[in-house]
């Protein structure tokens, strides 16, 4: 049996949190403070996996945290090949949705868990396609005065009032929400950390 | 500005009405009762505008319920050819899952909006590819003991916790959910019924 600390959520997202406990997860959460800069020549797959890698490490390393699987995890959006991170105002925000109206764009979430007690690190980063429909000017203004842009990579949440805007996905659709569910609990079984429904739900 | 009772949804799935409400869409519940048998001959396509056009129909066609437009839905499971309904019996959706798990297979949904005022019909079905991950006997009896796959079409929920079975998709998720979003408010926008964002959410 699994006990309720022996994972530990390297995240403060609340959709990340959702997606785990929905499907019966126990774990507890400790935000990581790592920081998020990009690296100069870094390939936006690299950044993910760096990132989530630093995460849960950062929280491991700090031994007053009880826990042995630590999971780290970063979500980023990519049009063509620059990554959009958290608006920093509502003009970048309507900015960022206009460049994502009516075309293709690439969501890439990195995870991590780290085994505290074998070193073991299994990481990996999945990929998933988003068509948005075309953004009237109305649109956006008033998706951006919902406030729920503001603190999303891409300005967009896509299990919020965001989904209005999306046409189809193509991949993961948990890794669109921030955690890429189905990948993340194949990598929690090889560990030995969780068995699903091993309990009933 | 639209009224609340301008609009009916004419389904009981509380699925669909989260979807509406989300986007700020005002509207009315009221659940038809057409029958929904198979009809020799018809494709699944026919299948479910019919059967979307009929429930729209149906409510509207009661004259003591007030509203403008009508919002009928139906939502199947198809493996290959094959429609798979909301199981009869666990052991039934137990058949169910097993011949989903490991394999790729397509969700569609019809929708139709009647417009009593002008009597016009627009209907469309929107497909989804959904690719589920192989599911182990443990999994199947856990996920059936947690109730959830009873009541569903091909015994699952996406937006439950059924996603822990589905690596991907492809084409819209709202469609899996059970109601084509970005393409209902579409139509809904053609006929004059809403206009999102008109209001502040």
């Amino acid at each position: 049996m699994t006990l309720p600390a022996d994972i530990v959520l390297a995240s403060a997202s609340p959709r990340r949190r959702e997606l785990l406990e929905r499907i019966g997860i126990r774990f507890t959460v400790v935000p990581s403070h790592a920081p998020e800069e990009e690296l100069a020549g870094e390939t936006p797959e690299q950044h993910v996996l760096r990132l989530s890698r630093d995460k849960a490490l950062a929280v491991a390393g700090q031994h007053n945290i009880a826990g042995r699987w630590f999971i780290g995890s970063d979500t980023i959006v990519l049009r063509d090949d620059t990554i959009l991170g958290k608006p920093e105002s509502p003009a970048e925000a309507a900015a960022m949705l206009r460049s994502l109206s009516g075309r293709e764009h690439r969501v890439l979430s990195g995870f991590a868990v780290h085994d505290r007690q074998t070193g073991a690190t299994l990481a990996d980063v999945v990929e998933t396609r988003v068509r948005f429909k075309e953004l009237t000017a109305t649109e956006i203004a008033g998706y951006i005065a919902t406030g729920e842009p503001m603190d999303k990579a891409g300005a967009y949440a896509i299990q919020g009032i965001g989904v209005f805007m999306v046409l189809g996905i193509e991949g993961s659709y948990t890794n669109v929400v921030g955690l890429p569910l189905c990948e993340v609990v194949d990598v929690l079984e090889r560990l030995g950390a969780v068995r699903l429904f091993e309990q009933p739900l």
